[in-house]
């Protein structure tokens, strides 16, 4: 079968497509016909070194994928053959709180991921998907849709009423935005180019902040709240926004740290967040219990992924420097 | 001024209307001037003596009003003249966990209720309430929107996604309904009469039961969610409806008992609440805090309460013998 | 290998001695040595055929052992030749919420018990349990202790200078009595029969009612409290004792219903539940995610669990007749 | 009656004992007699400028003293002449969430402090003490004690079988260090003096860490816990410490950020809070609600606070300098 693999250094240069023999599903495992592949900007900074320089190669890259069930090993409960499933991040963070081991098993490194024609994984490493979504669509799911739900139902318990300010229009940040409509929030949304807001006036944000402009952003989002401070802000840039996101929040409020788009480190000023009570949660995908909830949230509100993008397998390194290119809007996807 | 009284014993017969001395608002307090209440079960079986039939009397009867403010006494902070509000039931249950100090001082027994055409009340226990809502329409959230409130958000935490079984078609279910799908949730709805169901099909459940019709419907409901069980049940029946709750609800689900309209005493089979890890919640109106947070979410998502019928403060004893004959849908409602 | 069977039909007389052949770890598994048991009330319902008649026999009895690994199947992480373990009650359920599917597969019924001298087992389906215990003390962890636990720590959320009513002097109840303390919170213990207060005086209960003496014994304990009532009850009667419990129970309350010792069905009033916010909260035992947390409190604080009597192996049966005579204190035991 | 003023400029020079007149009780005041009073680090703030150089002046200075009820107002429930209470620092927070104006209305700046003879305070503002403690004792609950009870048992809900990073050897710390012991969990307590340490091995931490003879203090005490991690850090440092914090605390783990002694600013990596699911959740100290759960963990446990030395009232101005000096474990004191 063919498989695209980062071969024997880092760099999209050293994407290559190989020939990988096929492996029968073992006892509680299931083999995938891969159908479509979405990509992230973990999956950038993995096949570029960043990441994490000391991961073995070869590997192949991506951990989000959707494909459709071709093979059953024994022992297998709940899945048939032809049922369509995503990709579980984390293969061994099943339920309940994460552990040191569960956050490790993650695919597209160290974990070969998803960019291959056939994938063999556990049962419990796959996820049935909302009969809604196109394959593309689905492929979406497992680390950006996941992400922002961890951060805003399952850690932020965001209710109905609630003000959510989101940054940026990356995977994560759509899905953030329409998560939290779902769940009966109203969202202010933020970006630095004012024709990425326009695309996403039809996804109907309570309020849109152009950042560039506005260097006062958060203050901005707290008066647009009447002075009290937005419920939770979904941190994707790390270390520029946080002080401004420091403003926006509420007394008692939540910062869900989900990306470090803008650096790795923040200086903080760390008064606001004592004596306002600020919890800064940081989140890191989810579970399998977690995305079982999801699936159900997004069947029964028909939450549509916002895919920018679809290149076929074969331009697999072309996907990579588009989204390195950061002109895209939501997800930009493989397709099989 | 005038009030009603239930004067010298219980009964709807004994509500007259008197002339009442008007109190200047003490130190923290604020005095109304009414325009609207709403009735509630409660305050039928506390005019008829079955609610407590030690309360002395003469006692103003009902919770639940709207009035402006028209004086303000020394030290309040947050409230000017002209402002709107709607009474506090529990008048010292301002936030946190409830106590039993808190749940005591309750209006419209034992502390005087709203039956008049002034209202004298510490700041503290008075909200002030949507732009959007008529007077009759906000004088309806104090007890059943509330209570509503309580048992699927404050207690329950209803996420988007979830499925909530709502029993009747009462002021507090309707609400319950309108709740949980600003909550991102979908409802099964059910009643004894069909064309309650016909006249609330605008409200759009996503399932209905005619509970007659069908004696098992706690079956019907787990069918519909394709076996998991609901995630939420409001148990507004009690005694006759338990059984068919325990059937409904999903494993380590949640049944909200916020009513015990078909008996106050069940026969409950414990096993299934033991074996499937079910959480029996008793929910008691609320505290001012959540209904400050819940004034957020109705004036966000525009929710406009179900008004049966309205009547002038003049008829409230035809009003009281309306809501005693079940036949209406949503809230009873008084005008002054 | 020796096991014990519930061959052809339910009844402590159709318990038999058999010989059956040994199984080697497959993929995921180990394989157990086992070296202790302990017997729950659900077992001898299991056995004498109340627990559940459908179930199909043969059936080797009991869900919790203790044993020593001796070999193990491929693909197996953590865990090592020697290690100790305990059984999982709930094979399926491993961490999170419970679901359908987890607490069905259940150890000594549906699937085989623990009553044999080999037992091979999912690798998940075993916890290391704490080094100071011997191995009839671990023997009782995994439905007694965990129960306790999940009721009062992963539920209950029990905290220091809290106050918890006990109900009785079996397996649980102890562990009930034990685990509050460890946690900060003190215990009033009840119990039918002044010998067995006296026996566990040395565990250092707050305050003892003895129940047949008093029965008001719910009153009475609110009023240990200075009137505020307790913060947690241990439910284990169900039927007969629940009206008592409610009145023990502080407004906000939770009662962790356990055990259905009195009845199966409680005719409850309803009022109390609903109008002082009490919650009645199921638990049936719980996830190896709270396994191994209490593990963790067990080892530290030194906790160790209250054996009444060790039966040998081949004295199975007069283990169960002991503990169906209910002349025992905490747990019963048998040892290979 | 005699005051400690804060007259006319920032400076422990220009505090000065000076005479003011006494206030009646108004409406739902009580009048207290000081018997102590407690010095924090930020009354010290306070007193020379640097927590809020805008405040006005002149003003009393400190939040947290204990007196005994010697007048009370109309409309005062639960408190009789002669009880022995002390006062709450944010006097208008009273339950629940924190609020914007619950946390603004604090003694010792805005409102004026304990530092006089008498002290009139709303009633629903001071708070019944244990009846185990000295005057003197109890003067040390309202910040210092209330804070760390926020961060560890409201906010942080340690369990039993836990392990707790306790830094430093302030009042704070002390009061960490005994609330997570009863709460059932285990401490590790640094300090960058050994003689400290020492001094309060009769607390009986778990383990000590002399952080200024081990710089990679954090990857030690995870090391201490066999690799998992701690599960809470009470982070006092701020900008110096929270890099070695993340490396102790476990995946999923909590800080509690209450301190800032080393620095307002951090320069944080946010990569491991992100990757490492971790909550830095702020605590500013806490509401009525919690105080008086507190106190019955202190009262049921006998917790004793740890005063280091105790001045009278007039030499404050030595209090705070001794204060300044950091030579301190534990509390400061003035008695009256």
């Amino acid at each position: 079968m063919k498989a695209l693999e980062l071969h024997d250094d880092f760099g999209l240069d050293h994407l290559r497509h190989v020939e990988r023999p096929e492996r029968e599903p073992g006892d509680g495992e299931v083999r995938l016909a891969m159908r479509a592949a979405s990509l992230n900007y973990r999956d950038l900074l993995m096949v570029t070194g960043r990441y994490d320089p000391r991961q073995p190669l070869p590997l192949v890259p991506c951990s989000d994928g959707v494909g459709v069930v071709e093979a059953i090993g024994p022992g297998v409960e709940g899945l048939e053959i032809g049922d369509r499933v995503a990709t579980l991040f984390c293969q061994g963070w099943l339920a309940g709180e994460p552990t040191r081991a569960g956050i490790r098993q993650t695919l597209g490194g160290p974990i070969d991921g998803v960019l291959s024609e056939r994938r063999t994984l556990p049962a419990h490493g796959v996820v049935p998907v909302p009969t809604g979504l196109s394959d593309v669509e689905a492929s979406t799911l497992p680390c950006a849709a996941l992400t922002a739900w961890s951060a805003l139902v399952s850690q932020g318990r965001v209710a109905a009423g609630e003000t959510v300010l989101v940054q940026g229009t990356g995977g994560v940040s759509i899905f953030a935005l329409q998560i939290a409509q779902a769940a009966g929030a109203r969202v202010i949304l933020t970006s630095s180019q004012q024709w990425k807001l326009d695309r996403l006036a039809e996804l109907e944000p309570w309020r849109t902040i152009h950042y560039r402009d506005d260097r006062r952003w958060g203050t901005t989002a707290r008066e647009m709240t009447g002075g009290r401070g937005v419920d939770h802000v979904l941190e994707v840039g790390g270390g520029q926004t946080m002080a401004q996101s420091l403003r926006a929040v509420r007394v008692g409020g939540h910062i869900a740290l989900i990306g470090v788009l803008s650096g790795v480190e923040a200086t903080l000023e760390l008064t606001p967040i004592l004596m306002r009570n600020v919890r800064v949660q940081g989140t890191f995908v989810g579970s399998r219990e977690r995305f079982l909830a999801m699936c159900r949230a997004f069947e029964q509100h028909d939450i549509r992924p916002w895919v920018d993008r679809v290149f076929p397998f074969d331009e697999a390194r072309e996907a990579f420097a588009y989204l390195a290119a950061r002109h895209h809007i939501g997800k930009v996807c493989l397709e099989f």
